[in-house]
């Protein structure tokens, strides 16, 4: 499979008269480098690549076009437009005979269906397959964010939303996105790994008496510092400046990587979370001290209701 | 002493006419930040903090001054002109008498003295108190990344150099700055820790036997990434065009963080360093492959001699 999209991306390279090209992939790819750096050079370009973590098209290395005419960002579907950025997204194919293992769960004859931007390509043959055992699939658009139909990031699911099922199928890997899907939008989710073969009914309230209790963990903090992040696809400036104003105890923390090594040498009390939303939610075990999603530090200072809990997404 | 340096900042601030402040502190100033920020909130500022990693006035959070009118870089001197940005060096003073502890290893009548930013201060008192006990100090200019007198930097050995003195006097914490010292002046070096009051003698042979075995290590490598870094003060591009010439292995790597959990997502058999040049000799232990210095790559490419080896300087 790679070796023909390298062969159509030399072509597009050509196309635009790009003569240096800057490389980004996710760190599941990132050991692809050099072969695709040494086919590119073979190619005639000149050639770099991003050496920095990357977890997202919201994480564009834009530095690298101070030296390069074009970045191709591997990987992923853009978040954004972004001029001079090439995005090309990787298949990842399974046996769709996969599906019947989430039959079970299933007990609508409509569902909504989702899944991970490595997976949209397999939507055609779900629908098919589902269809071929009485089930119509839902696939909506979703957000700007998200450009395929059907297609959920951790941080929108606006997809799952505009499927209006009261049933979803997530089909990807791990309980993160079908759990923030069930609290977005309160539908019965049921998630296969299409690559383990695992199905199973996901639900919302674990994460959430989880969250309750950093929101209370958070209650008497005296310094909180509102993380504004400095990548691309995650500067929500706007929303930590109103977060900011809710307490005077808080102050904007302008950082790169949220990791828990500055957290805790920057020694503030809470954290609110601004950049990708999954931080706050994923990595609170790692963290410090608390870190809240913005919802919750607006549960925290009383300007929302514990009933208005929401899952936060960028949108 | 930190309470007289934030009323004159906020002196310098107002005059100005800054209204929207970004701190950047250190790792080891990083706690004082709520306490900084708390003083300059009530004088009247915006405040924000930077919270990605700092080592150095090499790596200033310019993208701050996207929301800021001013970034306060504490706890170093300039290593270059930016605008915009105000420096805040933190003073480490300590008895003087420790200087007795290195009296012992001192041969010559006249010495180089060199220290480091935060105890620049105290180099009248240390010539003063040398002077009392019949050694004289030449304390010399050193480069531009270098404004005080008789400072050094991990990547700058100027002043010592400058000093023309063939026995020289390193007064600060930690081996590497007086081990360069060695390898970049050939100088009989004493290094004195002011805080822990420990003296001794260093050189810099083992340090440069454990690079060539790092060098030979590296022989063979099919892969060779040419970290160029897009820190303000670490940025080397010239030189790493350079390097990645020597070798159609070769393919340079734009990162910010050079740490060996990224290194090895890359995946290269073999790295070389043109960001801060302490990276390659100190970290090479927790590095997964070879990371050599420019001039250790000129050597492994034949295009320098082991009897050429320098220490990597950034001028």
């Amino acid at each position: 499979m790679l070796l023909n999209d390298i062969s159509d991306l030399i072509e597009r390279l050509k196309k635009r008269g790009a003569r240096r090209i800057a490389l980004q992939f996710p760190e599941g790819l990132k050991r692809r480098s050099a072969e695709i750096v040494a086919s590119l050079k073979d190619a005639g370009f000149e050639v770099m690549v991003s050496g920095d973590p990357c977890y997202g098209a919201c994480d564009l290395a834009l530095e690298t076009l101070r030296s390069a005419d074009v970045l191709v960002h591997f990987g992923h579907a853009p978040v954004d437009e972004q001029p001079g950025v090439i995005f090309e997204p990787w298949d990842v194919a399974f046996d769709i005979g996969v599906l019947e293992n989430a039959l079970p769960f299933i007990r609508r004859t409509t569902v909504g269906l989702v899944t991970t931007v490595q997976h949209v390509n397999m939507i055609p043959a779900m629908i098919t397959f589902l269809q071929s055992r009485g089930i119509t699939c839902n696939v909506a658009e979703g957000s700007q964010r998200t450009p395929f139909r059907g297609q959920v990031l951790g941080c929108s699911f606006a997809a799952a939303r505009a499927s209006g099922a009261d049933e979803i199928l997530f089909v990807g890997t791990g309980l993160f996105h079908p759990t923030g899907i069930a609290i977005a939008t309160g539908a019965r989710v049921i998630a296969l790994d299409p690559l383990a073969g695992t199905a199973q009914e996901v639900r919302g309230d674990t994460l959430m008496r989880r969250r309750f209790a950093v929101i209370e963990k958070a209650r008497g903090a005296r310094t909180v510092g509102i993380i504004v992040s400095t990548k691309s696809g995650q500067q929500r400036k706007e929303l930590a400046r109103h977060l900011a104003g809710l307490s005077k105890d808080a102050v904007i923390v302008i950082m790169r990587e949220v990791n828990p090594g500055e957290l805790l040498n920057l020694g503030f009390a809470c954290y609110v979370n601004t950049a990708c939303p999954r931080l706050a939610y994923d990595d609170q075990v790692r963290f410090p001290v608390p870190v809240l999603s913005p919802q919750e530090f607006e549960i925290l200072c009383g300007t929302r209701t514990w009933e208005d809990y929401a899952i936060d997404e960028i949108v």
